[in-house]
């Protein structure tokens, strides 16, 4: 066979090729992300190169059309559907490279290649011919170059009447490459959106997602509103569990402030909620079984299962959600009851299965979700911290929000620094840390937790005070998260210098102090810059499933292989548990 | 290794096996058609055979469940949990065997073995366990041992309290092994039903099957209720046509009266709606395009093309059919316009496609629709016989209805027979077929088609006659099936006597006189033994696809190998058809 070569001039690459290879997969294999979107099917028009040297064949159909649409030069063809013939030089311009996009942005910087489960595609469908009539739906296939694609009823109803509207110039949105969702009149590829949510016991995050440039659109944050029939997860299901009406009352509570949140963003931004075609929720076991109607009660009660774990898309109009009438929704699958989406899509965002070495993955919240990696294999576990760390049961305490005292130093005196520089009303999570963290080095409370004045009380600043009660509550969360990380260390065969990093997710971690955290305990004694802040990794994950199809596969086979640990079931729990109580004797 | 063997003493059989070998495979490849329901997996139950001589395991827990429930020897064993470990000999009892039903009952006797795409399956769900709390739904498809099932919301919300009520004993319902369908209390694994629907342009039929025994349970047959908005397909396009609300009132129409069919059979046999899951049509282009709601447009308009050719099961509930309320329907798919999904399960039932030798297959209606079957092809087509077959446009034409000639016969007078011995009130198309031979036979007509006697008309009894535009009408109907066989036949370079058979479906066909219609070049003129009705073998094809998921597998394969021939657009076509207007000279 004559030895052929490819010249990417715009990498200053030459490779050796043979006649009959495709040149997309030539440019794939020398490492460049080709823009390969409709599976090299000669569809979506995003894998133009232009032939600078070589055989030039005439241009098919479609790349002439696609061609004057996107004011290509001559010399360009479509990459996919370019056999090599002879040496040929190519250019690859940057609109046929696969877009990246931030997914997590502080602490780890994790990108994602653009590839979203649902994808829009810009067709010519042909007339019918009279010696083989294919039928309306054939010939969409034809143009999409698939067969057997699911199509709802609806749209097979409108389908004449628009081939006949727009001469079959029309736009097929595609769901995991099986099944139309729409199609839509003329070129809509540029306006492909999806959701994606963080749901929380306390806060809900919603954010507009540009599915063709993975660029946020816009980003919502509310207080979920459940939050009236009870302040945490477990008053919910109390609530929930005294009659079906309550569970349907806080099924709607959630619905409508998703749906309210959603379209406030979409008039903001001018996108309509036809253009919505997928929701991905992450959400702790209980707020997703809330969301989905289901009972809570099994959740409340030994051995705590859940109704599920794990869901194929369904229709986001069964979750009563107004997107798009054919939008998906994806429910993050949990792992096990206490370790819900939420974690699943944390570990995904933070790429913890495929990063190399040991690491600890925790979420701090009312439960303190520990997820630990060693080798290849996952452990996951969830300690019922208590809501102290959000300010719930402390004598000042209080949310993370404006007024809240979230950070305290010790200088010639205690200062104390607010959300949004307001006058202070309260302590929030991570000023009780740094706060009991001055007042122990100060010596005003003991390595066991007492406080030393006889009066009991530790002034703050003016009205705010830190009880004996309030040390006793904090000590308890400290304490739970810090038995989980050791039992879980001792589970991997692990001592904590062994960790090559230990990551943070939640809010929480933004302002939280590491040498405060660890002079009580609630980190382990290591390295400082083994500390790594990722912030609401779960939204990110959720944005991550919505935007990367691989991605969305790759976790539906990770969670199967996480072990859970139950650690209330371990005869050793109580014990190391007692025994986390006392802070450490020596600050780090 | 060690010879080891095993005795069927049920059949007489003895064969070689090996240690570790399954049991159900061994039985299996021994050509016994065993029960494998559940795909081996243990869960169904219906493997069970007795141990005559050899080993025998302690039985597993649901082993145990199930003979104690079924009342089987104790020496019975599930044959796929059976590892042979030494040699043995077994009797099989016979309801560990396969089901066979007839599906065709005329004509050809072809049965199917039933392995129906909707199954049940009795399950004893375990209770979730502390240390690892599976959910609900894992713990039902560890039941069903299978994973990642998808489940409708509706049934995931009921499922805990069914958990409850029933401590686990329930019965799945579950569709093409991946979707959970339904989930009841206790055992109804006896209570499965499912209906098949043949859908013609004149009457309509439907059956209600029982999906676990593959027996009819009841029929019922109609005239289309359509029919008030026009007697053939063309009329009710062009009804449908005028307006979006005609099309609905014709989509109404129909699937009220299907509605009203299925429910009086239910009732007359105990039968609640909620015991049915899957619905089966195979009807015409047309019809299946009006109970979908699709418009009709571009079927009454060169080229002639559909909006849909085959589509996935979908629930029933968007058809608007009352069946269990997660039921499925099947539209059984159309080959190309023209020759429709009734035609489809024509080839099936008859097994047109893997009957050794050369075939036409012919269903004569409005449209005479054909199929040659040559080596392994087939080609389809359609040609317009026009409505004269159902006695429309001809003088004293009639429905094949009580009170219709359906026959005649020539002795010393003029002999007809009517439908239910009534007195005469028209004439149906088998008796024109009669009485035009007849006519032919005695001189009074030329074979020309020419009316002998001045009068022009022919008198057949009191106030019934036979006029000469009648004649011509039969004949414009006769040539246009005459034309189609003929030219099909040239396109397979077969002559009629080199085909081992005619396969004549439809109604029309139970009372056809063969030599008759064969003395007027209806059919050709070949050995009379090859001629076979098979009777409404479209709806025995709905019937098949209800009860066997293979034969539905293969007909979706199937029909996309068939050519479809469009005679029309041959050149040829209109040369031949007015050679075929005129009879044959000589009687055969």
């Amino acid at each position: 066979m004559k030895k052929l070569s490819l010249e990417i001039v715009s990498r200053a690459l030459k490779l050796p090729v043979c006649e009959g290879d495709s040149l997309a997969e030539k440019i794939e294999e020398a490492g460049i992300p080709l823009s390969t979107y409709c599976r090299k099917r000669g569809v979506c028009g995003k894998c133009f190169v232009e032939i600078v040297r070589g055989d030039i064949p005439p241009p098919t159909e479609k790349e002439s059309l696609l061609m004057r649409q996107k004011k290509m030069p001559a010399r360009s063809r479509l990459s996919c559907l370019y056999k090599i013939r002879g040496s040929l030089a190519v250019k690859i311009p940057r609109g046929s490279l696969f877009r990246e996009t931030n997914i997590l942005t502080t602490g780890l910087r994790m990108s994602v290649v653009v590839n979203p489960p649902v994808k829009k595609y810009l067709l010519k469908v042909l007339s019918p011919r009279i010696l083989n009539p294919a039928s309306a739906l054939e010939l969409v296939e034809e143009g999409l170059k698939r067969k057997g694609l699911r199509v709802p009823l609806p749209l097979l109803r409108k389908l004449p009447a628009l081939l006949q509207d727009t001469q079959g110039r029309l736009t097929a949105v595609i769901f995991d490459e099986e099944e139309i969702l729409a199609l839509e009149a003329g070129d809509t590829t540029g306006k492909n959106y999806g959701i994606a949510i963080d749901l929380g016991t306390t806060t809900v995050v919603v954010e507009l997602v540009d599915l063709q440039t993975g660029a946020t659109v816009d980003l919502a944050t509310a207080l979920n509103s459940q939050s009236r029939f009870g302040s945490d997860v477990v008053s919910r299901i109390s609530h929930a569990f005294l009659s079906d009406q309550n569970l349907e009352d806080l099924r709607l509570s959630i619905v409508r402030q998703l749906n309210s949140l959603i379209h406030e963003m979409g008039e903001r931004n001018h996108i309509p909620k036809s253009s919505l075609y997928e929701v991905v929720v992450a959400g702790n076991t209980t707020m997703n079984h809330l969301l989905l109607g289901l009972p809570v009660k099994t959740l409340a009660v030994a051995p705590f299962n859940a109704v599920f774990s794990s869901l194929d898309e369904f229709p986001a109009i069964e979750l009563g959600l107004e997107l798009n009438e054919q939008a998906k929704a994806f429910i993050v699958p949990n792992i096990k009851s206490f370790v819900g989406g939420d974690i699943s899509a944390g570990i995904l965002a933070s790429d913890l299965a495929r990063r190399p070495g040991n690491f600890v993955f925790i979420d701090l919240g009312t439960n303190g979700e520990i997820v630990l990696k060693k080798g290849k294999s996952l452990w996951a576990t969830s300690t019922a911290a208590g809501p102290a760390f959000e300010g719930m049961n402390i004598s000042s305490g209080m949310l993370a929000l404006p007024g809240a005292i979230y950070k305290a130093e010790l200088g010639k005196k205690l200062d104390v620094f607010t959300i949004g520089d307001r006058a202070p009303i309260g302590i929030c999570g991570t000023g009780l840390i740094d706060l009991l963290a001055l007042f122990k080095k100060k010596g005003d409370i003991t390595p066991q937790g007492k406080i030393v004045p006889a009066s009991r009380i530790l002034p703050v600043t003016e009205g705010i005070t830190i009880t004996q009660k309030d040390v006793r509550e904090v000590q308890l969360a400290i304490a739970a998260v810090k038995t989980g990380v050791r039992m879980m260390l001792e589970k991997g065969g692990l001592d904590p210098e062994d960790l090559d990093g230990i990551l943070i997710a939640g809010a929480f971690g933004n302002y939280l102090n590491v040498r405060n955290s660890q002079a009580i305990g609630l980190l382990p004694a290591i390295a400082r810059k083994k500390i790594v802040f990722i912030g609401n990794a779960s939204l990110s994950g959720a944005k991550e499933l919505l935007l990367s199809s691989p991605s969305r596969k790759f976790l539906k086979k990770m969670i199967k292989s996480v072990t859970h640990v139950s650690l209330a079931a371990d005869p050793e729990f109580q014990k190391k548990f007692i025994e986390s109580l006392e802070f450490p004797e020596v600050d780090p």
